[in-house]
């Protein structure tokens, strides 16, 4: 305990050093950005959307990472999240409402509450000869993605999903999900379209791993490195799998390549499953991977000057906070030692479960205590008992197996960046996006 | 429920119309109001702590209101919260930050963690000749109020805190607490100073009810409403004490007299206590006195224009989350019905608890079922349990009794304003309100 306060005084140091030390050239250099900002012209956005992710997760991160995330600076007000039809969003009506401005019911793709089908920010791009990308570590085709290339009644149809990417001209797709690119009868043998075959034969250049991505030089690129989701970013060491901040580079340099321009979604995927889950050191991972690909994006915008970024959740998952259990503490480098999800540890478990102690062991070096290995053995979710074990020894809390209906912080950088300040509501951001464009939405 | 989401579908198109109608309206309004805001001088500082919320309560609190509260459209940033010693602070280590720009240790009251004292942007005003006032509806030396206008090694120290606000010269002095200004021995009688009397000589008018408190119109008042904290909110009709919204108005109307201008700090103080208690009628019900005491500031600061409102919690409490237990779904209505703190239903319980359905049911309208019955009767602190069953019906969850670390939102309005944009440290706040009015803090 002692110990930890100690090593917390230095990182609170190396935190706010800049700002105690000189708050006056903070306060300079903010300025300097802020009048490079008004110069620029808007040519590109890319939107990254850590999915699940509040302030909650951002202060926990933070203390995980040791320092500010890349995109912590740039915070500029909040969002509201509910859906047409509840206080507490999912994932679809809530990236529907960020891609297209249309608030519709929960399930939903791309249509009003009605089923209507409504135009994305990424159709708005495509309508303006601007190149468009969607970049995921979930499956391509899983509800987030989908708001933006695709219409269907309901997300569950992924299938449905797939095609509808290639008749709308979207030119950089990146992520896990093969199996609903390549339709399969129930002994799985193929039947209709192999959109992989048809893709390629339309100009896409077909990548399956980290290297064919890294050597990649097409218009077009078809990246599918899963046949479902791609692994959880503590798991993808020994896969062939590339990071999110590889993805989001050999997307933005392959669509940069356009002069009309280029609209990008990235979006950091399971940090909404961790958070399902009750997984502290998978949502903490994931938002690892998450600040990489941001940080490539930024690096990006700020040479090219032209380039807005902007970081939004679509909702908070699980009701996670920043300590627990009545204690005023956190312990956030017990995550450190995590080396695999809780669905991980679970599915290594004998049917008795009597080897807990030695998986637990194993991926998160804790020794449980009888009463955790009890708690463990008798839960029906063994995955989420695990991970609440850990939980409670970071003191991190959870109220909620689903999301939950927060305010969300909307991060924003480059040109026209400042609109995106004060209390907003999810449908502004492709609204303001398209102003700052300078392109029309619908 | 399906009720329930009509009605919400109704709701919600008033919370957005303004936005969804003319957006571009909203734009315009918002760039007359910084233009403004760039103008306007700062003369006087009004600080608003809501104790305990962030953007978690913000979001039940607009659903509970049935629209933005004052202060939603005034956000700007988010501060980073944590203490010397902790990620998850006290209210003393957290106010000690946000009035004196100097991070301490939990407990501790306007004093470095080696116990140097350090002076606040209160303490600043004073030697720039402006006038000072407090204004909170728990004791008026609890530990918010008190690291403003006092140093002290441990908040409980609460005899120690209220000389040093008539030493340190702060104008007007509003809330409970009169136990702390009568020194009394074990047996009740007084013994050692009154300091009201003392008040009084040194020309303070002293007032103990909201009818004094109306006529009052002194230079500087001192006014003690309970002998101990305030009413909660939602029990304060039938008690003489002023509204939160009054007391505010009250020491506007007697601070802005100084041509120097002031600096004024108003607490929400019991939106903590109902967070410690997982009391969320407490917390909506004492968030909206709040959000009323906000206004009023609003208002005179418009009218004035040369006045900075600041608006930030301290910490969050308890955790809590909009929606919770696996449903897409918030019921906040529940509160609406709900007329006493648990604390109180608790203590109208008898001993074996056998009344629990008929005092649960007379003050929130709620029949319990068998099992919430048992629930409660099995509780070690039957008003935790009671709260907890009123949270599941609203569902909004809760992870801990005490704080979490969580960044709060930070909300600006008036010149100056857009000073407070970004990720910010509590120690930011005071510091910026010196550069603000063009005064030393320290």
């Amino acid at each position: 305990m002692y110990k930890k306060i100690a090593s917390l005084g230095i990182v609170a140091g190396l935190l706010f050093s800049g700002m105690q030390v000189d708050f006056s050239e903070a306060q300079a250099k903010k300025a300097e950005v802020n009048g490079q900002q008004k110069q620029g012209k808007v040519k590109n956005v890319i939107y990254m959307i850590p999915d699940g992710y509040n302030s909650g997760y951002a202060t926990n991160y933070r203390w995980y990472k040791g320092e500010e995330s890349s995109f912590d600076p740039h915070v500029k007000g909040l969002i509201k999240t509910h859906s047409a039809d509840t206080e507490v969003t999912d994932s679809a009506a809530a990236g529907t409402a960020m891609a297209t401005g249309e608030k519709t019911n929960n399930g939903m793709i791309g249509v009003t509450p009605d089923g209507e089908e409504v135009n994305s920010i990424l159709d708005a791009a495509e309508s303006s000869q601007k190149s468009t990308g969607l970049v995921a570590t979930s499956t391509i085709t899983h509800a987030t993605p989908a708001v933006f290339g695709a219409s269907v009644l309901s997300r569950d149809d992924e299938s449905s999903i797939a095609p509808q990417y290639f008749e709308n001209g979207v030119d950089v797709l990146l992520g896990g999900g093969r199996d609903y690119f390549i339709s399969k009868d129930e002994g799985g043998k193929q039947e209709g379209d192999n959109l992989i075959e048809k893709a390629k034969k339309d100009g896409y250049q077909y990548v399956m791993d980290k290297d064919e991505l890294k050597s990649a030089d097409g218009e077009k690129i078809l990246g599918l490195f899963a046949d479902d989701a791609m692994a959880p970013e503590m798991e993808r060491e020994g896969t062939k799998e590339p990071s999110l901040a590889e993805m989001t580079n050999t997307a933005i340099d392959t669509l940069k390549q356009n002069k009309q321009g280029f609209f990008l979604m990235v979006e950091g995927s399971q940090i909404d499953w961790a958070g399902h889950a009750h997984d502290p050191a998978w949502a903490m991972s994931d938002s690892q991977a998450f600040d990489k690909a941001v940080e490539a994006a930024l690096e990006f915008a700020e040479k090219d000057g032209n380039t807005l970024v902007v970081v939004a959740g679509d909702h908070e998952t699980g009701g996670m906070s920043v300590g627990a259990n009545g204690e005023y503490d956190l312990n956030i480098d017990v995550l450190h030692d995590v080396t695999a999800t809780g669905d991980t540890m679970a599915s290594a478990l004998d049917k008795e479960k009597s080897n807990v102690k030695d998986v637990v062991k194993k991926y998160t070096s804790i020794d449980l205590s009888d009463e955790e290995v009890e708690r463990i053995k008798e839960a029906q979710e063994p995955a989420i008992a695990i991970n609440e074990v850990v939980s409670d020894r970071a003191l991190i809390g959870w109220t909620s197996t689903v999301h939950t209906g927060t305010d969300l912080p909307v991060y924003a950088y480059g040109p026209k960046s400042e609109m995106f300040s004060g209390l907003l509501d999810n449908t502004d951001l492709p609204k303001l996006m398209a102003e700052a464009m300078k392109i029309k939405l619908n």
